[in-house]
């Protein structure tokens, strides 16, 4: 790749390198796989996903998996920040596109994007061997709370079922599960200070993502590496919540809810 | 509804209205249907976006078509202006969900957004009976091309694969496909003016998903309308190419490219 | 220009025109005014604008003119959809872009949009020499509202100040205000039907903006058409709002708001 | 305010706060300023900002510097990021704000975002009392770049005039000009090492903004720090910026460009 894209640069400095797709050919392909193989093979969303993000096929349990985080992650009701935003300028009259990019904007350190830090956090510290309570106090030092862990609403006797769920299906289809032991040992660890610091879905998908990148055979430790700093896996929950996100944004249409304005006696002004 | 939403007013006259799923029991559902149906029972990503944006369950092989959309509009390369888009944001270091966005905010009626548009020309001229010459020269009077027909680079000897694909599978699969039969008598009309008026992609999902939405009995007459004046079909589009923006966007990340610049020789400056 | 474009394309035919700037020489220049001089010789904001979006230096009243519409519109309190959205985004923890992108993707149709609507209704009316009574029910047959009339809380006896002061400048600097009057006696006529449906500040500057490009001697009656269908106008509500959009994303930054949930109290769930 | 806030909580614990503005007396305000005020006044743009953003008026030399930085950064060409993105998508045939929002979206750490890091470097060093080459090196060292020190294009014996002016206006107007002459030291030390290693635009601004800061006497050292750290200067580029990419936009409908591909033979395909 290397020498390719000196000899390129020479060529033209400023031109583009892309490496997943080629649409040049007689047909269009994904990481090499036509549109043919994809609709004749036994190819789903999954697989495309793998292409184009992994650039590489991977074992059908594993495109499995990552089809029910897209469905379970779909949508969590129109009360979020994301579709709350979709619903603001659905009211407005604005165009899907505009809705769906409004709703998206508020996904991040707060929103859904704990994904990557939960597996980062859980991966570092599982790595080094260190202990649930030591991991958890540590990040408590730096001032930091346990990405992953805890729930406004959820608790340890209202699990969230989209957890559990995920799971059931990587304790019965993954090689191994060694993140989501160590992930549920801090959960346990955490229950013991409060009822609703429970293993969220993004600290459960964080840590499974991480039992399937490393089971696999499929990335080496340096991919591993790579996908979890690149952060690949809040992609995940962003394709995911688009879905709710364009939802919500033609239930709106559909409803023909007009402009939405903030109620004057629920804001605080003052300075 | 009326009433319902009436009561509701009353009672709080700015609140929201929300019909697509809940989010405050045991369990999260997507019009009904719990998370735990979803995984156990025989479920697809199809399915979710068949209960979060029609509101209702459908066929399978309507979620199957609809599954075969989003990957054959997952990606078309990385020159088309949505993949440069985001190839450019990612270069210029900003986090994943600004590059997919950057992106998605170029399709529209020249890139991609053709779907809906086709839908509502084909519907319009074949329920009115419209023989396609007329059909064309009518719009052609009116100085508007016909949407769905028209690629830069494919023509009648070098096909569009996904096109030949899609027409395959409704073919097979569906109870009818009077809207696509019409659609591709109109191509052959076009073809006679020049050898790229083909029927693009855009066009042949426009005609099959009226063929679904009219043929598959789960839609009232009315109901077909409202879809198709709301725009639901650029749902699908946005939603398929958001797996190729973010697969694009990764990539340069991966490859650690450096800011985009446009090279000045390539502008033609003036006044 | 047309030939210059020509002989450019032969040379590449995907290059890119662009004709407001140049960054190539020794100092950038807008539209050949460069910086020193920008600095040094009497240009404001409003020079800046009319230079990049207008390819012309502009009479001092009239640059006057654009910034007081800038000052003014550039915010109207945290509950309009723009900077709801914007706080609910900074809430989230996102970048000052994200979050000022959340806000601006509400502009349109129905949430300060309505200048260009406006400019356009006014602007057919007038040269057509429409009555005002004609105009407006001429409109309301068509089953649509008149664009600049009409405030959700402004009403005849509790004036919009801003739409008074635009006003009072422009009756004292501007050579004619022609289409500000014709505003007026439409005004006069909706207030006749209801208290509310006053001359807002979008319909203000709609019309004033009208007797701007006419008057100002600067523009072509061509030139105004263009004006008028690109939309330049809507481009002024959405500069000057973003000034009001980034002062709320600081705003909660500051004040270190939590992430933002609607309540579910407020949202009524049905189907 | 924390008890006003908290008076607030208990009374609807997911209320708004919002502190910069009011539109719900006679007439709105910005920061208690009412908009007659602001017009028959001798405000400006720079002092409604400083309203909105910093909560407080700023006197007249300061407005000014803003007003310059907005006028100096509003535009740098066709081929940077920011326009090439909003160029694009206004040949997608998009919106307006669609082709501003998809040009903002590239703004941050690599193109014009460098203002608040270079604001935070030059603080820590200069208060630290840090000589230019030790400053320098110790960055170096953690493999870092200086921010603001650094020009594509632009050398020792080719300055970017922008720099130069706002320089001249600083020494001019400004209180105090501490950290400017740091910055110029670090400048001094890098033009050895290579002679593009120029004090930036952005470096120029962040060093000036200190000044500004720290000398009007209008903030405090802890509302110093808060700016900074928050991020307020990078809001400057902005908006600035956002003049420009309107006026790329609107230049593209004006010449009424086609869709904009990128030519495949500027593309490195491989894997
Ligand atoms: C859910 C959440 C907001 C907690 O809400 P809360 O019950 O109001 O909690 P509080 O902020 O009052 O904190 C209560 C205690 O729990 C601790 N705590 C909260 N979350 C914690 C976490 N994730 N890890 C470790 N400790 C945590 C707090 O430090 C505090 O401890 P203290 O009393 O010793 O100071 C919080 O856990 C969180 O933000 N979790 C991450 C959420 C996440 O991943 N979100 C994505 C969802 S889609
Ligand atoms: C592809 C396309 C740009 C044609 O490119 P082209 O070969 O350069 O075509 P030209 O613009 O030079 O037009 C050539 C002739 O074909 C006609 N034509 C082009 N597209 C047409 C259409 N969709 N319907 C009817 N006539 C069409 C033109 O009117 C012109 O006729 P004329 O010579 O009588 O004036 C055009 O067909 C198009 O925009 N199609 C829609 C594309 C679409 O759906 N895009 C989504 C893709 S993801
Ligand atoms: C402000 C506004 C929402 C009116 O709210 P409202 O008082 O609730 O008005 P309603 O919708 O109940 O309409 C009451 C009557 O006024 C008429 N009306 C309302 N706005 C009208 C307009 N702009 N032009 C003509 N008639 C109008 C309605 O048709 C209705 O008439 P009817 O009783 O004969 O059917 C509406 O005028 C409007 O949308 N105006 C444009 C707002 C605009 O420019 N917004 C930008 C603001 S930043
Ligand atoms: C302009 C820039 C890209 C340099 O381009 P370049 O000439 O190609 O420089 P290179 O990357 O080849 O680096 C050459 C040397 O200068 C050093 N260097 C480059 N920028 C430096 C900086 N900002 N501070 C310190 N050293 C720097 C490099 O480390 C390298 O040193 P080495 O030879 O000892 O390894 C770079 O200075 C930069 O990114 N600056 C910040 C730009 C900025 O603020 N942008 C906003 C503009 S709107």
């Amino acid at each position: 790749l290397e020498a390719a894209t000196k000899a390129g640069k020479v060529r033209a400095p400023t031109h583009v390198v892309s490496t997943i797709c080629d649409d040049r050919g007689e047909e269009p392909t994904y990481y090499g796989v036509t549109m043919s193989e994809l609709i004749t093979g036994d190819y789903g969303i999954g697989d495309v996903l793998a292409l184009l993000w992994f650039k590489r096929k991977l074992p059908k349990y594993a495109t499995k998996f990552i089809e029910m985080c897209l469905m379970l992650c779909a949508d969590h009701g129109p009360c979020v920040s994301g579709a709350h935003n979709s619903i603001v300028t659905s009211r407005a009259g604005k165009d899907l596109v505009s809705c769906l990019v409004s709703g998206l904007l508020t996904i991040g350190p707060r929103f859904g994007g704990a994904i990557d830090d939960a597996a980062r956090c859980f991966k570092e510290a599982c790595d080094k061997g260190l202990a649930p309570p030591d991991f958890v106090e540590g990040l408590k030092r730096q001032g930091k709370r346990v990405p992953g862990i805890g729930h406004r609403i959820k608790s340890k006797d209202n699990r969230d079922k989209r957890v559990e769920l995920l799971q059931n299906y990587a304790e019965k289809f993954f090689p191994a599960t060694r993140y989501l032991q160590y992930a549920v040992s801090v959960e346990e660890y955490t229950l013991g200070k409060a009822a609703n610091l429970v293993l969220n879905v993004d600290g459960c998908i964080g840590a499974l993502f991480l039992d399937l990148l490393s089971s696999s055979g499929a990335f080496s430790a340096k991919e591993v590496d790579e996908v979890i700093s690149i952060g690949y896996l809040n992609g995940l929950f962003v394709l995911a919540r688009s879905i709710g996100l364009i939802g919500h944004a033609l239930d709106q249409k559909r409803l023909q809810e007009p402009l939405y304005r903030h109620p004057w006696e629920d804001v605080l002004y003052t300075s």
